[in-house]
Parts: C-alpha cells; sequence; structure tokens
C-alpha cells in the first residue's frame, strides 16, 4: 500500500494527508473547516476579517463537531499612515463610477478595519489554544510568535522568494508555504515589493527548499491530484489548496463570484492592488481593466477597499461583478464543484493512486 | 529497469530521452547541439538571427559529428511597420545613456534584422530536411506549414495560454510547448497581449494537456530533475530547458551575461519588452530598472534593440551589463556549470533515478 512520501508535515501538525485548505477571508467558515479536517487535511479558519467574538464562535462551532487540528490564520501588515491626499484622489478617481450607479460621490464609507496581528489576537490564540497559528505578510513581533508557540501552534508563513523564506525560518516558522504566483487572493509578499519579480511555483518550490530546512508546503496553481504530485516532485512535503475549495458548496462567497469562477478560463486572472492596496490574484473585471491592475496611487492596505465597498454592493444588486474582487488562481479550470470532505478525500485518493502506479504510470 | 513514462514525444521526434535543449538565439551553435544530440536529447539550433549561409554552416558542422536528430528553430513575428516618430521618441528616451557613455547621439546605428519566418526559410527547411521545426510567436503561413511537414519536419511552436495551445494544434502542429511565465527568453506569446496574465508552468501544463489532444512540452522553470519529474506529473510528455545550458561552456554568450548568470538569485528576473520590443524574461539591470520593465512607447519587435546595441557594446568594454539583455529564467540558481552533453545524461539520470524511487522516495 502506497503512503504519503514525506511525513514531516503530518508530524508537525498532527493530520492525516498533506492537505491544507488555505485560510481564504470571507469564503471559509466553520462548515468548510469541519468538513476538511474530518477528512484528514488542515483546516483554516482565516481569522483577519472576524472579531474576536466572531473567532470564538467560529472555533466553538468547529469543535462541537471534530477534535481534529485547526489552523487560526492572521494578517500580519503595518497598520497604514492615514494619508487624506492619497485617500482623496482615490475617491475622485472612482468618482465617475458612483455616479454611474447613482451613487452619491460624497457618501461616508465606513473603513474596512483589518487588525494586523497584534497582543489582542495573541491572547486570542493563548485562550483558543489551536494547534496551527497561520500568518500571511510575514509574522508578528517577536514576542507574539513566542506567546504563540508557548500556547502551543505550531507557526506557520508564506514566502513568495527564498529571502523570505529563510527569514521565516530565522524568525521561528515551523514550516514554510511557497506561495507561487499562480495563487488566488492576496501575495504573501513582506520583503519583496515588485510583482514583476514573484516566482511561479515550478521554479519557486525546489529554490526555498534547497534554502531552508523545515518542510516546505507549496501553494499556487494546484487543483488537483497532478499538482499535488508535481509539488511533492519539486521538494514539497504538503500542499496548501485555495481556489478548488472555493468551489465548494460550504464557501461562503456570493453567486457572483462562484459564477466567475465557473466560468474562469486560464488566462483571465491578474495580480491587482486594486481592491485592498496589496497585490493579490483575481478574475479580472471591469475595474481591473479600466485602473490597470497595479495603478499608481492606491490607499495603503486595506484601505483602498472602503471606497470600493458602496460600488460592490450597489453593482452585486444587479447581478453584476465589474467591482468584486474576484478572488482566483491560475487554475479554476482544472476545480470541480464538491463538498469539501470528498474533494478534500478525492485529492488525496487521487494522488496516492498516482503516487502507487509510480514510473510504471505517472499520468 | 525505469524508462520514460511516456514514448509519444520520442516517438515523435525520433529521440531517446524527452529533453529538448531550447533554442536561445545568439547562444547556441553546433558544439552545444552536437553534445546534447550525442547524448539522446533534442538538439535545437537558433536559426532567426542567422543567414541562410550560416544556418547551412551550422547544420553541416553538426551533421558532420552525429546523425541524430536537429531542430531549426525560427521567429514568426509579423514584420515591424515603420514609425519614425516612435523610434525618435525612443532614441530621445537613450539619449542620456548615449551622452553618459561618450556616444554620439545621432550616432546611425544599423537595425536590428530579425527575419520573420517566410519563404526563403521554408525553402532552406526544404534544402536541409530537419528533422524538427520549431516555431516561436505562432506559426507562419499554412501554406509553409504545410511545406515544412512535406518536408518530413515535425512541427513544435511554443503555446502560453489554453487558447493558444488548441489553435497550434488546429493549425497543423505535432506537439506543443507549454511555456510557463518562469521561462527566460522571449514570450512565446502569439494571441495573447497582456503579459500580466500570462500563466506559471504550474497551472498551464494540466491545462493545456486537457485541451489539446497532441502530447506536452513543458517549458519555464525546469533546471534540474525535480522539475523534469514535476512535468511528467502536471501531464507533459517532455521538457524544454534553456536557462540551464546557458551554463555550459559551449553556450556562447558573453562574460557579462554568463557572470550574471552565476550570481543571479531567484527573484532578480523580470518579463521585460525593453530589449526587443516583445516580452522577454532577463535577469534585472540598470536599463530595466530605469525604465521599468513594460515601458510605453518601445518600438515594436525587434526595432527596439537597434538603438541599444551601441550602448550595450560601450557598456560591456568596462565589464558593465547596464544595457545587455541578461536572458534568465526563473530558476538560474539551479543550474549547474557542466558540459552539454553531461548536464543532458545527469538531467535523464536522475530523473530516471527519481522516477524508479517513485513513491518510495520520490525526493
Amino acid at each position: 500500500m502506497t503512503t504519503w512520501p514525506d511525513h514531516r508535515i503530518l508530524d508537525l501538525l498532527g493530520i492525516e494527508m498533506p492537505i491544507i485548505q488555505a485560510p481564504m477571508a470571507g469564503a471559509v467558515t466553520a462548515p468548510m473547516a469541519v468538513a476538511v479536517a474530518r477528512a484528514g487535511g488542515l483546516a483554516s479558519l482565516p481569522c483577519a476579517l472576524l472579531s474576536p467574538d466572531r473567532v470564538r464562535e467560529e472555533v466553538e462551532a468547529f469543535r462541537c463537531d471534530t477534535s481534529n487540528p485547526i489552523n487560526l490564520n492572521f494578517f500580519c501588515h503595518a497598520s497604514p499612515a492615514v494619508d487624506a491626499a492619497r485617500d482623496r484622489a482615490w475617491r475622485q478617481r472612482l468618482a465617475p463610477y458612483y455616479a454611474e450607479l447613482g451613487l452619491g460621490p460624497n457618501r461616508s464609507v465606513p473603513g474596512v478595519a483589518i487588525a494586523p496581528c497584534g497582543a489582542a489576537q495573541c491572547a486570542l490564540v493563548e485562550e483558543i489554544k489551536p494547534n496551527v497559528v497561520s500568518f500571511h505578510f510575514g509574522l508578528p513581533a517577536e514576542d507574539l510568535v513566542d506567546r504563540v508557540k508557548a500556547a502551543g501552534a505550531r507557526v506557520l508563513s508564506s514566502a513568495t522568494t527564498v529571502e523570505e523564506a529563510v527569514w521565516l525560518q530565522e524568525h521561528g516558522c515551523d514550516a514554510i508555504i511557497a506561495q507561487g504566483l499562480e495563487a488566488g487572493g492576496h501575495r504573501g509578499m513582506f520583503l519583496s515589493g515588485d510583482v514583476a519579480m514573484q516566482l511561479g511555483t515550478m521554479a519557486l518550490v525546489p529554490q526555498v527548499a534547497d534554502a531552508v530546512d523545515l518542510p516546505v508546503i507549496a501553494a499556487g496553481g494546484i487543483a488537483d491530484a497532478r499538482g499535488i504530485v508535481a509539488a511533492f516532485a519539486l521538494g514539497a512535503s504538503a500542499v496548501q489548496i485555495g481556489t478548488a475549495y472555493l468551489f465548494c458548496p460550504e464557501a461562503t462567497i456570493s453567486p457572483t463570484h462562484r459564477q466567475a469562477l465557473e466560468a474562469a478560463r486560464d488566462d483571465q486572472t491578474a495580480i491587482t492592488s486594486v481592491f485592498s492596496g496589496r497585490p493579490a490574484r483575481v478574475i479580472v473585471n471591469r475595474i481591473v481593466r479600466d485602473l490597470g491592475p497595479l495603478p499608481e496611487g492606491v490607499p495603503a492596505f486595506p484601505l483602498a477597499g472602503a471606497a470600493l465597498a458602496p460600488l460592490r454592493a450597489q453593482a452585486e444588486r444587479s447581478g453584476s461583478a465589474d467591482f468584486t474582487p474576484l478572488w482566483s488562481g491560475q487554475a479554476a479550470h482544472l476545480c470541480r464543484p464538491l463538498p469539501a470532505g470528498d474533494l478534500t478525500r478525492q485529492l488525496a485518493e487521487e494522488t496516492l493512486a498516482k503516487l502507487e502506479a509510480g514510473a510504471a504510470d505517472p499520468l
């Protein structure tokens, strides 16, 4: 019987199969996490947009149904400095759309509050004691990382370059997520600033594996068993899969987003800063086409999103995705609409079958 | 004994191992091609920059040493329209560099002549009768493709999207090179116009493999046996490898280029149109940093290169790579300086060893 070729991540995180469901903010709640955890993968709960009470509720719901490991995910961005001129220019840039949709240009908009991981989140981790905590955009301050580890959690974070991977190893990570540029959603980049120099998964994973002693989790463009086997061949011990889980009925995404994913072709995504101020891969829609994916003058993360929110809400009311961030990686076309537990099991079974067939028939 | 998992490309092209040495214009001449062919891979002779007589000489030199298959590569770009204003603006943009290097701003510069594949190239193919002809930037006119095939050559071309792969299949290709954006040198894109929407190898290969009936050759970010095994897992029948062959002593690249490749880190390349007018991946140097990788107003391919040539020549005289197109993929750091025959054999042996170890130890 074939088994997983590399047990380091399984042993480290206490899971049965080396498949990590990506923590996709806004798209994952307890039902998906439960399904993945029960199937034997690592369930990830995105906490960046949730209040501490909401995190407690989700974890409680999760733990009612399973005692398998849970990963809590937080963002480690710097809190943005207020830049009134930049913010005003951004709103002026969007003013024609406000007019077109019949929204008042001076409509007051609540800021999008995304708290970076600080003492409050750390206290929450100490209270909840998740098995795993993963971070995006680097790591929190050193003393907070120490407290998370002291609370018994294994620490993961994403690297988009070898330099970031080495930095994460030096700052206490237990495993490195090597995030190739095929990945949907926000790039984890935190030392690198230039999207044009980001790496594809094929080139990134082996170079990261060579540079660190920690196990590597491959992410980006992996949506079926072919990608998982390929990731192992490149030196990864596990994979993190995002877009494929957006197709699950448990994904809490809008019908607009779901329709766009189901219709997506391979060549319709781009990395844009338009929706949040940080580079993230989406299916290209009107606002990205109009402004260009990486325009000058976008407010700092996460402030850019505030002025877009009313446009998005108004457009979606009439079924338009013109202003919706249609998060997606480059392999949406490979995805199948299965319940999250079935998807996790099927990915694992198909991968093991390919590994068993091995050289005789790896395809 | 383990053998190659997929024999389609071996049978189609008449080679012993599914490794294609990429046809890198300016970097490959007969000695490298002979070494690769003798080792059992597919040798590729880049013909886009060569006169018919030079092609004849190279092929004659090749055939003195081996009767194994040869691939002749041609470009299929449209001949650029003359745009005097654009050309003048481009020269003005470069004028400060001319002044800095002590070159007269009105120095007359010979145009860079790169003939697109036409009747003359087709006649050359009919005369030489190579086993394989590969094209970049699409395919030549239908009657020329027919003549190339009638001359006994198998036809390959590069796709950077599923749409391009399907188009190539419909227009007579015998196999598709799926070129992920990790690849060094010119993107083969011919239906796609937007670099921001190009795909990584991990996402591109399985989607192309699903969309066409032809065997797929993976390219981009593949520089060692890990990448080759990964490419097979993704559904490729063979790989095309470029950057790794630039490290061979047979590569006819400048010392400046070689030094830059040897020092390259993973996160130092970008896709730029600065050097030729078409998007191509290079190690980022001063001119790319100064102008940005994809500036407005660059003359059409291949005209952009003419005004840069004197700057490059003058700078290289003092050991500077400021204006040199440092072609490279994203995995230069994985490459080893071996003779081309040894490299080919070693890649094949290490790949077969990994395939044989299979699930027991794929790493």
